[in-house]
């Protein structure tokens, strides 16, 4: 069995050219100043990567510049999100040629299905997958909730191996932990809500998938760390500077859902140097004007940007 | 210019087999059923036609038969349904070639988008399409509301040349066809509500998109025809006698959404012997037990079956 | 047993003066312009009487004026809309002693029921009034929905004498009429969708209960009596009449709730020069500036302000 | 000034007595343990203190008695929860003979209100109010969230001395004790999610108002000081044991709200001999069966009840 992967693991953002394709240098950069920051895995085509607008020559082509410039440094998730079990078998398939450490999967959604529907769709996913299984549990885009009972019941049938939760519910997070724990712990957790790792390290998360760790991979590091050896004055006090720069979110006017949120870490991470554009897939247009000055100061009160 | 599509375009539904292959003889079929009914249309690829299950592959085949079928004697909507703009203009790219009277579009879903990137989005799939383009608002799919005054807007823009609301909001239905009338009347509007169809036509509708007019179309035909001529009281007796038949999507238990619908449509349809099984997509089952035996009753009560 | 009570029962305002005290003189005036418009009963403190904002004496007073004003004429609905089965009991027996014909109540709400919570607390009350029981149905505000079957259980029990539908959910009030009719209608339906309660009549609503009949009592009353001679061009046309007069209440900007909707209905009455002005219970304030020429200009259109 | 109430403040039960009466020796029994239980504050007439169910004079009596036995022991604070702004202040007015140490107010119900409304509802409140106010962040009962920037901008006006944050969202919650920071922090904040308090200590909170805490006010009061200390660990072990002990909540079956969660607390506190019956307001019923079993094993489990 290979080690479960937990710590930093940021879902990886996709930088696009200015007409819109893929930005491979960009994305090579990206990947390279998130290992350089010690993050411990990544995460491609999550939402943050902007799958949901990507076709499957898109999807392929993250894959293959991802993997390939990662190159086995640490263990790359893939995200296979779709409306329904088979077109995500298919995203298993198309992607099962590369080197990844798993699959990342929601629950079946637009049709609304019930219990009985999600569970076969997991189990299915997961008959037809080379590697494990992780559950993304995000109502806010799928508008269904997993529930802690029966994401611990399909980890111990071995039919996932870990959750990312983004559910925004702390609540149900540490019942999961708990239930979890109580089953010999077969799911690895780990919590999407970059502002409030802190208090999921403490509810039992074995690690983060944090959006705005593409911006401060290192930051992500560091408090992961901090936590690891129970100094958890170091760990608030970096989620307080990493809530600080998560304000970068909240600048854009206008606009809702990543249009907003992956906008603002797109902006400010052309505004670091890393990536050439801010641009975002159609029909979501690229954050300009007054929040762009916004995010530089926020940046340099953080203290990634010299001057703002 | 062509005639607007007014009248009844019932959303087709998609056959399989035991297997869960595309049941070809039972799509024929059902087509064939519904030309007999009367229908004005065909709506392939809806909500109801399983759309969000279907891989690109098996769309093609489904309109291929469609269209092969139908050969002209009405218009065939197809629907382009996917999660954002990009992957909705290559369904309509993949289906250009075909006999299409337009493509029904979905507000962008799983990644939140605001109304300006609605707007984008519907503006950028027209331009992309060589046919005319529905709005398809349906809320309980997408969780976003198309407001009266935007579909109106993008009417008068020629964005749009109608729209079919499955938004199960019946004042805000009032409101568009008001606005539209005084728009000039840019849409043809078409209700997805199947059980007040009759409420509907009072208000402004031009026709609808009912699911249950898989199972009796010439039901649906009748009403239409009824409302045309102003005798509402044949109008109301016909939607009450549907509205019991609708029934039939209250008997699965342990079921949500389509797996109760669709699949009570199918169970209908497999037990008035127009097709061979009622396969669901994976990862629903097929109604089973009781149920089936329950929507017999109700089709016999309908009319529609000779014993039960 | 009494006479059922059908056609048109409007929620009646409240008028207030200028200090936010009841305006006698001008509630006297709107009763007696609605029993002048012919209607057929009337609803005191429901949400358009703005209930939610009176204390025990307010609700009182409201009673007091109306019943001594309508005098017999019609019958009287009283809301006693509280949170949970107790103070709703208080209210219904401090008003036990005037002349009402029944009293309006909701599902429990603030504290979160279920099924089981609600069915003890229609029981509870009704058991504890001396006249019949209506069920508000009105998810906006208490946010849960009462199911069709179990309406029409509590009316088949004698719990409930009727429905007052504000779901906004036409699918499921055709339903309940449906099953309704089947029990042998121990319900009255009556719909609180001013827009669209044509469509209502054909699904087999009784009445209506429409906020604008405060605006235009006669117009609501021509409606329903051609309904009732089953003219249905009338019934439609006095509907889109009445749809386009209800556009008053999309005219205030930064308004949300009933400071909009009834806010503008009593802006319009005061134009009408029924009541004196159009102060809101705190904190809603009144409506000002152009949104009042708005009203006006709608009011002329309507045929109800001779020039604007 | 007086110094900030920051630590534990459990929302105080109200025990009944089998016959749906305030049980007044219950009730001291139960401040007298959360006084021997060391907490900071009790807060009577929150949403576990069934409020919601209460009129006038049983709110009155709860107070009196509360306020009896406390004696100025520890600060007592009373919730004032009523639909709109008028009762709130009613509500004000009788309790202020009393000794307490603030209010707390929710937004507003029932009927819909926007930001200004909100806004003006609880500025009124406080105008008319002899003692600090606390807003009572509640969506799940009020259906509205107030923002980290409301909010922080009435504590920098005056309007407000805190916040009972039961909103479930831990995002916002970092967020407002952000802005709060920045503000100069005007506000004391308390968490009201008892099984998350460890974060939200680490997000910044003051201190919590955990239901459950009526059951084990000790522990609450443990992970406090072990939280002022710095001792994370300790926190984070109490939190898990506490976590565990919430559990009883979800052993009721077919009951929702707090008549599964304050049955809970009741039955637990019945069993543990501090309060005489488990009985609920109308219209909940008591735990009753082999859930009440389960809650003696979890109370067991977690060291409070001898056996099990």
């Amino acid at each position: 069995m290979t080690t479960p992967l937990t710590g930093v693991v940021p879902p990886l953002l996709t930088p696009l050219t200015a007409d819109g394709d893929l930005d491979v240098p960009s994305l090579e950069r990206l990947v390279a100043r998130h290992l350089e920051g010690g993050v411990d895995g990544l995460f491609a085509l999550g939402s943050s990567g902007e799958i949901a607008f990507f076709d499957d020559a898109r999807r392929a082509a993250v894959l293959e510049v991802v993997t390939g410039t990662v190159a086995g440094q640490v263990p790359v998730l893939a995200g296979v999100i779709d409306m329904q079990t088979d077109r995500v078998i298919q995203h298993v398939r198309a992607a099962e040629r590369l080197d990844l450490a798993g699959y990342v999967v929601t629950a079946p959604f637009y049709a609304i299905t019930g219990p009985q529907e999600i569970d076969t769709h997991f189990r299915a996913v997961a008959a037809a997958a080379d590697a494990p299984i992780w559950a993304y549990d995000i109502p806010v885009c799928v508008h269904v909730k997993l529930s802690p009972a029966e994401l611990a019941a399909l980890g111990s049938d071995g039919v996932l191996t870990g959750v990312k939760d983004s559910s925004g519910d702390d609540v149900s997070f540490r019942r999961l932990a708990a239930i979890n724990r109580a089953a010999g712990s077969p799911l690895t957790l780990l919590t999407g809500h970059e502002v409030v790792v802190d208090g999921a390290y403490l509810a039992g998360a074995d690690g983060s998938v944090p959006g705005l760790g593409n911006v401060d991979p290192a930051g992500y590091v560091r408090m992961d760390r901090a936590a690891r050896a129970g100094d958890w004055e170091t760990v608030r006090a970096e989620q307080d500077r990493l809530a600080a720069l998560f304000e970068i979110v909240f600048q854009p006017e206008g606009k809702a859902g990543p249009a907003a949120g992956v906008g603002a870490f797109k902006t400010a991470l052309r505004e670091l140097g890393v990536i050439s554009t801010n641009t975002m897939s159609t029909p979501m247009s690229p954050i300009e004007g007054g929040a762009v000055d916004r995010i530089r100061a926020i940046l340099a009160d953080a203290g990634l940007l010299a001057d703002a």
